[in-house]
């Protein structure tokens, strides 16, 4: 038995979202038959973590198990062959027994892509959020500012969403400006169902002022839904990057594609 | 009766191309029909030339005569909101009589992207050929310096057009690279149908070794179809900006959307 791990790339525009669900086709449910297919096997693969319907990943990580004698970083090129174009393995290999893609989590990036010309651009419209109206990005600045540490994020909890605990810690989060697009990051130790979207959604309505330029903190110390904003569309919305211990996916993915945004 | 110019941008993937055809639609009759709706004229729109089924544009330049009252600047606007999302009128103003989006082209831009990575990337795939094979970047490099200038570029027709001329002016012609991409950027007076993805086809047999490296000025001098290479596929082709004396499309893209690539 071997354990392989994938980076894997997806744009989520056609899919219920990586978790397998009753009401469509799953990124989670596509690679889970590809590799079924090769393999002769039933195929069950640990992602890192859900993404939302229509939320892409540059780099989503992911393990299976397998008896197949096909060559650990051959699985890439194997799965590719047969999966559509919207989902593709960047990266294969064996990893140890102990790896595991959710459980070993260290940090997570994400990345928000707001656009804010007059005309939504063509060639970025599945994977950004067109805005019309101005945006303050001083105070969207300083409210992302107000995020990085240990916080209980409970106010920024989807509702219905039952959790141990709502507590997280953030050491990214900062919004850079390139010619017409904003850009959102934010790395962190885990992050709750929808939690980035509210983010997000909180920051556009103190940029665009509708909120305080204080009411991220407010809404930490208040842990009340009603004081933060609302959730942001999910095609904004790309899971970039995935780190464990004694997995240097940012190595791999510079070594494939050279200097990694 | 006014005349209305615009700067338009479009993926070209499920369209047959800028110019109607009977086997499916065109971006000129999406433009045409959502025009018309708008004022009830029957309208009649022409590009600065046409691009082939899968080819897209970053910035297209168009024009057509209107009786309408809505004002120039805000066509763009008013064709946006009934337009898909992979057709945007990025730019929209009032033109003097004597503007022709064809007969007054004065230098035409073209970009052509190469991804080389193991693995085609997701959010690259519709815009940009995927190349596996090993690719010499200096052969290529030396390639495209011999098409600048002015030259009979007869061997580069693809068969069965009839033109009065096959002499064009070259400006640019360059590869760069930027991560795992490959872009040849080429810049001139005009191009015959097919002409640059013929020129890239033969560029990437020179740059893998199936051609040798002055096959370029071999086939401007020998004029034969024969001398150069495949015709290089639509979908990494993309027409980035035409200009016009007097209509600084440059300048009015860097505008919108801050420094122009």
């Amino acid at each position: 038995m071997k354990r392989i791990r994938m980076i894997v790339q997806y744009e989520g525009t056609n899919y219920v979202g990586w978790q397998t669900q009753p009401n469509g086709i799953s990124i989670q449910e596509t690679l889970e038959k590809e590799a079924a297919k090769l393999s002769g096997e039933r195929i069950s693969i640990q992602g890192s973590g859900r993404t939302d319907s229509g939320v892409h990943a540059y780099a989503q990580v992911a393990h299976f198990d397998t008896e197949s004698k096909i060559p650990p970083d051959k699985w890439a090129f194997a799965l590719n062959a047969g999966l559509p174009g919207d989902i593709r393995v960047l990266y294969s290999d064996e990893a140890t027994p102990d790896f595991h893609a959710r459980f070993g989590v260290e940090k997570k990036h994400y990345r928000y892509a707001l656009q804010t010309g007059a005309h939504a651009e063509v060639f970025a419209r599945n994977t950004s959020l067109h805005v019309h109206h101005r945006l303050d990005l001083t105070l969207m600045q300083n409210a992302a500012a107000q995020l990085v540490g240990t916080h209980d994020f409970m106010a920024f909890k989807s509702v219905g969403t039952e959790l141990k605990s709502t507590v997280r810690s953030i050491y990214v989060s900062s919004w850079k400006q390139e010619k017409n697009m904003l850009y959102y990051d934010i790395c962190g130790s885990g992050f709750m169902y929808n939690m980035v979207r509210i983010l997000v959604g909180t920051m556009l309505e103190i940029g665009g002022g509708l909120r305080g330029e204080n009411s991220i903190a407010k809404a930490l110390e208040s842990k009340e839904r009603e004081d933060a904003g609302a959730t942001a569309p999910p095609h904004g919305l790309m899971l970039m990057r995935v780190e464990y211990p004694g997995f240097d996916t940012k190595n791999i993915l510079e070594n494939i594609y050279g200097e990694y945004k």
